[in-house]
């Protein structure tokens, strides 16, 4: 048995999943449903207790300042849960807004719990994808706090790369990508005619080329250079429990 | 059986654990050692495969950039787990120094994983203390990324006292905090200039006093008001498993 959801895909980078295991994942997979870009998913301050599992398109997780600005914690690709650690914490931290439409499996916490208690090694495999999705928001900190903001936007085009091939989309030349200067401007801590300004300089160096939806990496080491771009905090190496 | 350590008492605000699964953590807790103040414990990079269990002691975890600049991405405080990520990642994302000296067990990966196999219910409240660890980060960022300087200052003195609380440490009114104006100005993304003033200010209007080794709460209220501090994501209710 073959799990070929993104999840599976991507959990197999850790643990070798066995067919028990596979078919407890595709279980969670099972309430299926559309939603529209735009539409929160799940409100900051909300506490119903499901999470989802994204199967197609990109969503970004947000927190609002008091003064109405924007914090973009991290954006979510196919294979990423959405509000997992609100499920554990059982208030929502944060909001998930879909940037275009997208396909996500509502996972009940408690159908989760009981996943997490019959499949040990699944539980694992899970534990690994948050703590993978922590050392990005990590990264996201050091950028903001202490990245200037070529090396920033470079680091996170890279990283984004990074991820979407291990679900097996893209290419090591790049990928297409629906994220506007407003996504950009509000995950990086830039404005976006800052963004635009970055953007271009990048591209005019020869590096990387963000045009009508598709990052185009015109010099990938280069730009990998630039960002002191170390993909070890993604740790795609192969599964640890086999 | 009660397991009277930090960490246990942590968690069972999350899971009431059995005797079975106090056992299980108890073990974990045995290689314990002293480290001392100023030596790291883990370097960025390293791929030792083991954990640490904070058992007195404060400890910052940080990243240094090429340019020798430090981003700290959180404190440590007893109960908390070191390099748990690092563990599930094989390799660690960033360092961890012991800001006073310490008592930390150490966990190898093979006895976490063990563990975790075992006592399922053991996993899923690891699960959430690494979720509320996460949770503190994206507010880290989000302090760094919108917040102005005093209302950063203030989230973060509100948010240690609340974690100290849960292991039982300090009171409503303050508690002893070992940290210097340099550790707060590179979690902060402050100059340490910068951070004297802020706390002269926070001092001024009659809010928090951080002062000698110890953070007194002159107003608690007015305080969470500038920060506009919600501890839900620190979600001490109160276990969600029986």
């Amino acid at each position: 048995m073959t799990d070929q959801s993104p999840l599976g895909r991507k959990l197999s980078a850790f643990v070798a999943l066995s067919d028990a295991e596979l078919a407890v994942l595709a279980g969670l997979h099972q309430r299926r449903r559309v939603f529209v870009a735009g539409r929160d998913l799940v409100h900051q301050g909300q506490s119903k207790q499901a999470a989802y599992i994204l199967a197609s398109g990109w969503v970004c997780s947000y927190k609002i300042q008091p003064d109405g600005s924007r914090q973009i914690v991290d954006f979510q690709i196919p294979g990423d849960f959405l509000g997992l650690r609100s499920v554990l914490l059982r208030t929502s931290d944060h909001s998930f807004e879909p940037i275009v439409d997208i396909e996500a499996a509502e996972v009940l916490a408690s159908d989760l719990l009981k996943a997490f208690a019959d499949t040990p090694r699944l539980a694992t495999a899970i534990f690994w994808a948050a703590s993978r999705d922590e050392a990005m928001v990590v990264e996201h900190l050091v950028g903001v706090g202490r990245r200037d903001s070529d090396a920033r936007m470079a680091h996170f085009l890279l990283e984004l790369g990074s991820r979407l091939a291990l679900v097996g989309i893209g290419s090591k030349d790049g990928y297409d990508c629906p994220l506007t200067q407003y996504h950009l401007a509000d995950a990086l801590g830039l404005s976006a005619v800052h963004v635009n300004r970055v953007l271009r300089q990048l591209r005019e160096r020869g590096l990387v080329t963000f045009r009508d939806g598709h990052v185009s990496f015109d010099d990938r080491d280069r730009l990998a250079e630039l960002a002191e771009f170390d993909s070890t905090y993604l740790d795609h190496e192969g599964p640890l429990l086999k």
